[in-house]
């Protein structure tokens, strides 16, 4: 059993087409998971991830703070204990609209 | 894009061997998920879920309240923002032995 809070874990800075976006890999490949993997996202005020679809899909959970969800059909924002299920191959923004840090899970399938 | 408010899914009584445990689907393979499914789980104060173990992982997160987690050696203490991996085949058990709910992200493979 591997127990850790997500604060002790270090942030990873999430790359290109982002803003404001640390990611810290909760459970990963590197825990034995088998099957897919648990990260914790923090998002700045005004900050994004990037616009974009992939083959995988997501399952997002919201802890603290705004997010507005982009998608092909438009834009929705939502709070804390809004769960996402984004599939494979859709396109998909998360975004804070808010003044507080946004804080929310998001997993993904061993690829 | 599915999104929905956890609140809005309804609960289920975690059947046998519990103890004012409620979860909810939040999504599943009704939701065309393919990998795996997230629950939300309430415990109330002096609830549990199983003593047990079983072949695939859990992916874990605590939202609110304490946990107490119960395996092999022994048991623990956490709080909100701890995420919790449990490979498959290891004795767990998850109790509350708090005076508030406890709420957590349970997540689990397809099998």
């Amino acid at each position: 059993m591997k127990v850790v809070h997500y604060s002790e874990v270090p942030g990873e800075d999430a790359g290109e087409e982002t803003s404001g976006v640390t990611i810290r890999w909760v459970i990963s490949a590197e825990d034995g998971a088998p099957n897919y993997y648990m990260r914790v996202f923090e998002i700045t005020p005004g900050g994004h991830t990037p616009l974009h679809r992939h083959a995988w899909e997501h399952e997002i959970y919201i802890l603290d703070g705004e997010a507005e969800l982009v998608s092909e059909e438009g834009s929705s924002r939502v709070g804390p204990g809004t769960a996402i299920f984004i599939p494979g191959e859709e396109l998909h923004q998360i975004r804070n609209p808010g003044e507080s840090l946004l804080r929310l899970i998001c997993t993904i399938p061993k690829t």
